[in-house]
């Protein structure tokens, strides 16, 4: 791999690039991000969160990426295209480049499932990452799992994470999380840029969270994966989770297949299905998480007395950024929050510091809700 | 999503493209490639094993694919770029899109991990495709696990098939296949393009297979995960395998934890490492299978007697193409077996029938294996 003297190349980028001034030059400690390919040196990011491609498109007259705000990228000494963007948000953020007009995914990144399609992300280091970085204690698995489905006439795919010790304690049976994606993501999202696996196997190490099992799924039944959130119905989803999938689970792995070890949370998109399922399925879910996916309010409730015999925590999410003006559409999730918890319902509200519709967000919001479940 | 009329396109196309004469036009029965992204109309194959390629990119100067012999792209009537290959061999081939000179991903494709790097693949349809299909039969489970290595200091990763009815049944302990992939690959091949998960379930829903569990992990300990094959020393692997990952597997998952009842198999390099691996650890495995990765004469053992009393099968294969001259590098395959054979040892040969050194090959091959494993 070439070798580059990057002060010298980043001076000649700065210098062609009005948009950043010299004495806002760029931090120079740049590292290979996380989330690259084996063996790729770029893209790497910064201690101010910038991030800087390299693109080799020799015949190319332009290269871009689709972060907004983000300088032209020139090219370098070594003929060799590169970029930089603004300082972003610690954690996961999906991009594509363009070559000539055309978006394509970064060679050199790793692919996840995110804005419909399978592309490029960059991972930033976060001051708080420990807690989803892999480390040398019991490990559980990800596994990946077909069940057949009446309702849509065909094999899905779920994962499902088993906390460590399944195997060794045949004797021993799990509550169960049923954990949702966004919207435009799948049933890899969780799994992968979500470190779900990675969140639990260091939280019941240290003790602070109950072992338990989570189930995730695609979150829609249109094959073809797309197409407008608005014309979007939950209902077909609702019928193969609580009718086919729920029972799989429960007839193959050791569960508690009872409703009160048994809770749904989601992210955005998921956390409006988690809003509608499990209120129209009281006697199949005890608790509930909304990650920047709407709050739950008394006057959410048809029956307040019914559910507060019922539901055992409500826990509602956000990242700061998306809270800042005080309020969200469909009101202040703070405030519901406390009005739950007046009406005697077990309620929790969590913000994600400098944090927006993100990635970083949700990882905190499981970490958050993680030791909340299945304690009462 | 923009409706083309095909017909009129590929006319087009033809007329520009003196390498595809008039009279041989491409049969217009395309279909999109299963190997696409959900939604993705392009790449299309057809009857003929012929792809065509569908990209946006409006300012490029040139756009082509790495299929060598395939015509050059040419702007169809929508503005788009389209390029059509010569006819491929049934299976699975990787690609890579060049734009401008840029070497990057088909934003169409599915990724896959080979030539070291996550990439567009296109999977062509296969008179014998049924095999490697999902259908409604009992479904095994393919778990990511991480295991502890310390001879390298890290967490590794493994993939580990569990046939249908693991978890139901908790006394049934089974068999084990330790399964590598090539160079340029990693531990996911396998499960993904592989198609090992779904070739077991299938095997073991028609009765011909006994269930046993896989296990793949990557066979090689450089971080950086590429360089040059011809430097590369088993040893290390070999650690990681026999000593960490082996034990791992056996305290964790219900083996049969003995020689007779461990295989290990490898496609190419994969299969240059089982066999280097199991001739100095005969103890271990009992049944070894190299798919397009060399052969096994008396004459590389040093012992016969003592490989005899302890190897219950050895199982050998080439892609038709690889061996079309009747040689390969190393001898004579097929006269390898014979020589086995003939001094006693449980000897099998498989040749893919018009395939060459690629998947479709070691898919046939594991679904020739696994019906001759553990059964004497």
């Amino acid at each position: 791999m070439e070798k580059l003297t990057l002060p010298l190349l980043l001076i000649s980028l700065l210098c062609a690039q009005p948009s950043i001034a010299q004495d806002e030059a760029p931090a120079d400690d740049w590292k290979s991000a996380s989330s690259n390919q084996a063996g790729k040196e770029y893209p790497k990011v910064n201690s101010e969160g910038r991030v800087i491609f390299r693109i080799e498109a020799p015949e190319a007259q332009s290269v871009g990426v689709s972060f907004r705000d983000s300088n032209a990228f020139t090219k370098g000494e070594d003929g060799a295209w590169y970029g930089i963007t603004r300082p972003l948000d610690e954690g996961f953020h999906y991009y594509t480049i363009m070559i000539d007009g055309s978006d394509v995914p970064d060679p050199n990144s790793m692919m996840y499932f995110g804005a419909m399609r399978w592309g490029s992300a960059v991972e930033l280091p976060a001051h708080d990452q420990d807690f989803y970085t892999v480390k040398a204690v019991p490990h559980g698995q990800l596994r990946e799992i077909y069940f057949h489905s009446e309702s849509t006439d065909s094999e899905r795919r779920a994962f499902v994470y088993t906390p460590p010790g399944y195997d060794q304690n045949p004797d021993q049976r799990y509550p169960v999380l049923y954990l949702q994606h966004g919207w435009g993501e799948n049933e890899y999202g969780w799994g992968a840029q979500g470190c779900a696996d990675v969140i639990m196997d260091n939280l019941i190490a240290d003790g602070t969270t109950r072992p338990f099992i989570i189930v995730m799924t695609y979150g829609m039944t249109n094959e073809i994966r797309f197409g407008g959130l608005r014309e979007f119905k939950v209902e077909p989803f609702e019928t193969v989770l609580v009718k086919e999938l729920i029972p799989y689970i429960d007839t193959h792995f050791r569960t508690l297949a009872d409703q009160p070890n048994r809770a749904m949370a989601g992210l955005s998109m998921g956390g409006m299905e988690t809003k509608q399922i499990t209120l129209r399925n009281l006697d199949t879910f005890s608790h509930i998480g909304l990650f920047s996916g709407g709050s739950l309010s008394p006057d959410d409730l048809s029956d307040l007395e019914a559910f507060k015999a019922k539901n055992k925590l409500v826990f509602v999410s956000y990242g700061s950024r998306e809270v800042e003006d005080g309020t969200r559409r469909g009101g202040d999730p703070e405030a519901a929050t406390e009005a739950l918890k007046a009406a005697g319902i077990n309620s929790h509200y969590y913000v994600s510091p400098n944090t927006a519709h993100e990635w970083q967000s949700w990882r905190r919001s499981l970490r958050q809700l993680a030791p909340l479940l299945f304690t009462n």
